[in-house]
């Protein structure tokens, strides 16, 4: 089976029952959501409106129908993005971004001629929230972070900053595709207005799923519009949730699954999720620190990550080293950019990337000793 | 299981193939695709290019990697649409057309002032070839039809209107929804410059799947921006394809199930196929027309249709009749507008709706006798 470590671009394995659940739905029911009045119809639009609910709960958000299904967490901040920022605004950013956020700004920059201000990080990804403070202008309409970097980990001060978000009347939207099922997050207690999130890596459900929790009343603009299965006579799309920001058939089964995975996560508890994976993530940075010629990225604590670890074999190409430990040794891992240029624009990364770990729940420490032993070796 | 006649939603069954491949997929290899370079990552790329390969050659396409997956035909549509069209410009559209045009169209009418010109079909749905070429004007950019009405069945002209548009230098966009898989397609034959199609329907693939062919050189603008595991540096999305306009986690279990559904037609062939629903559509209109009260609407001959019949009951809503066939027959249909207000408009049924059967593959005309049976039945 080999040792899979990339859990930061999608999870694996997952629960089982998740796609037993996607199986299932497409044997036995299979129907469309939404559309249909027929009682298996109607089975399909509860399942929808369940994963909805488990959605929201899970971030303590109780408008339920304000949980905006998309296909992935990409889609999901690019809907956030291109349906708030208008003309002239200005956007106050991170200096971790995945091109998700980065590029969509970029694309808007030039395209609406919206302002950029990228916060500095420190080299460990640490952002300052008074730094987001002093870059707030008259024209500040937004706010995006990610709440942890996809490259070095750093988990980022939302709490801070979402309150300085609100004392300044400004939205803030936060990128969850690294922390939504292993770090718990509490969208009032956090003031954000806008959460992205993706099902696929630590909610555990599976790809083609994803969302956006809309906590606040801006007007934000539908990236698309279509069928809704409902006021179909109405030429544009309908003013209210969630049809104002869903269109064309749901990934029914997709949500089938995503709903088992949450399930899940609520069973094991988010707390006894997160508890494993620091653990692990401990073990990694002590042993990692022991291999020859290493040199590893991003803060040295599980504290201050989620699990991510980013580093370099000095006088190795990052990925010889990933290929090497694949071929030889069976061992999955990612090398490059990981999509997020700025991260490694802060860690001066930017020309040869870096080897990632991606530890998700289902690792285990002595997943990591063989990796250890791996990199050892392969420089021998 | 009921008799489930609402494939035009969605087909139901689909081949037992298509949930396995997905649920092996899952459990056996669960990882990303166009990110990782280790062997797993490797045959997750090769299954998204063996499928973006089934399709291509479904549509006699070879260009594969411009065929771009997208989570469901709104999606394509609205990619398409918003890519091309541009402020002043005018455009030719069917008046068959689902919400998934129209009010992507009515949306950039309102947003970047194109203009629509919706050319009148006959009460059953047959449009002129000429009545397009008729309305073409110096800034026409693009013609946009559906393949095959999702109210009345009608497959419109598009060999003849893809002439008139390669004639006349103007984009053609097909909305394949109700056609693929079940009638064959030729791009280059009928002059497609873009064709949306989904999974989930009569391709018999999972939800969550979908796509556009991009059979022009036109620099369609992305709809969205993001990450797409190369050129990560660069700020902006990419300019080759499929990177250009697809970004974010590809749905690779889906396009696991996908792949299989189009292996199984490939098997059946869409001829027979084709043939298959043609004859249970004969055999339904013959049947239903023997209804008490029935109006049916649309052309009474399978060679002019997909599996699709609309219908209502003189003196009885839509909807009752529906539920009535549901819960006293455990029969699967539809009533309403069907997301297809302009089609209603054409039969003078905006105001009431109607009932529709979508016939696919795997109806038989036995279940056709008992919803004859039941039609009849909930009158007496």
């Amino acid at each position: 089976m080999g040792i899979y470590l990339d859990n930061a671009a999608t999870s694996y394995p997952k629960p089982e029952i998740v796609a037993k659940a996607m199986y299932d739905f497409m044997i036995n029911n299979g129907t469309s959501s939404g559309r249909g009045s027929y009682q298996k119809a109607m089975q399909s639009d509860f399942l929808v409106y369940e994963t909805r609910k488990l959605v929201g709960d899970l971030f303590k958000f109780k408008d339920y129908k304000k949980v905006i299904f998309t296909s992935n967490v990409t889609e999901s901040l690019n809907l956030a993005l291109r349906g708030i920022l208008e003309e002239n605004d200005h956007v106050i950013t991170s200096s971790l971004e995945h091109n998700a956020v980065w590029r969509c700004l970029k694309t808007l920059e030039k395209e609406i001629n919206i302002t950029i201000t990228k916060v500095k990080a420190s080299k460990e990804g640490y952002t300052n929230p008074l730094d987001v403070e002093k870059e707030i202008k008259n024209n500040t309409k937004l706010i995006v972070f990610n709440h942890a970097s996809n490259v070095l980990g750093t988990i980022q001060p939302i709490d801070e900053i979402g309150k300085i978000a609100k004392e300044n009347n400004i939205l803030f939207l936060v990128d969850a595709a690294q922390t939504a099922g292993v770090i718990d997050i509490d969208v009032n207690k956090s003031n954000i207005d806008l959460l992205a999130f993706t099902g696929h890596k630590s909610l555990l459900g599976p790809m083609g799923t994803g969302g956006l929790i809309v906590n606040c009343d801006y007007d934000i603009k539908p990236l698309k519009a279509g069928g809704t299965g409902g006021d179909s006579a109405y030429e544009y799309q309908p003013d209210y949730y969630p049809n104002k920001l869903e269109t064309g058939t749901l990934n029914v089964s997709g949500l089938a699954g995503l709903k088992e995975a949450i399930k899940f996560i609520n069973k094991e508890t988010i707390q006894k999720i997160h508890t494993k994976e620091t653990e692990v993530v401990d073990y990694a940075i002590d042993k990692l620190s022991n291999v020859k010629n290493i040199e590893i990225y991003g803060p040295k604590k599980s504290d201050d990550i989620v699990g991510v670890i980013s580093f370099n074999l000095k006088n190795k190409r990052a990925e010889d080293v990933v290929n090497e430990l694949d071929l030889k040794h069976n061992i999955m891992l990612r090398a490059g950019l990981h999509c997020a240029p700025n991260a490694h624009e802060l860690i001066g990364t930017k020309d040869i990337g870096s080897i990632r770990i991606g530890i998700g729940y289902f690792n285990e420490k002595h997943e990591v000793d063989t990796l250890v032993y791996a990199l050892n070796e392969i420089q021998d």
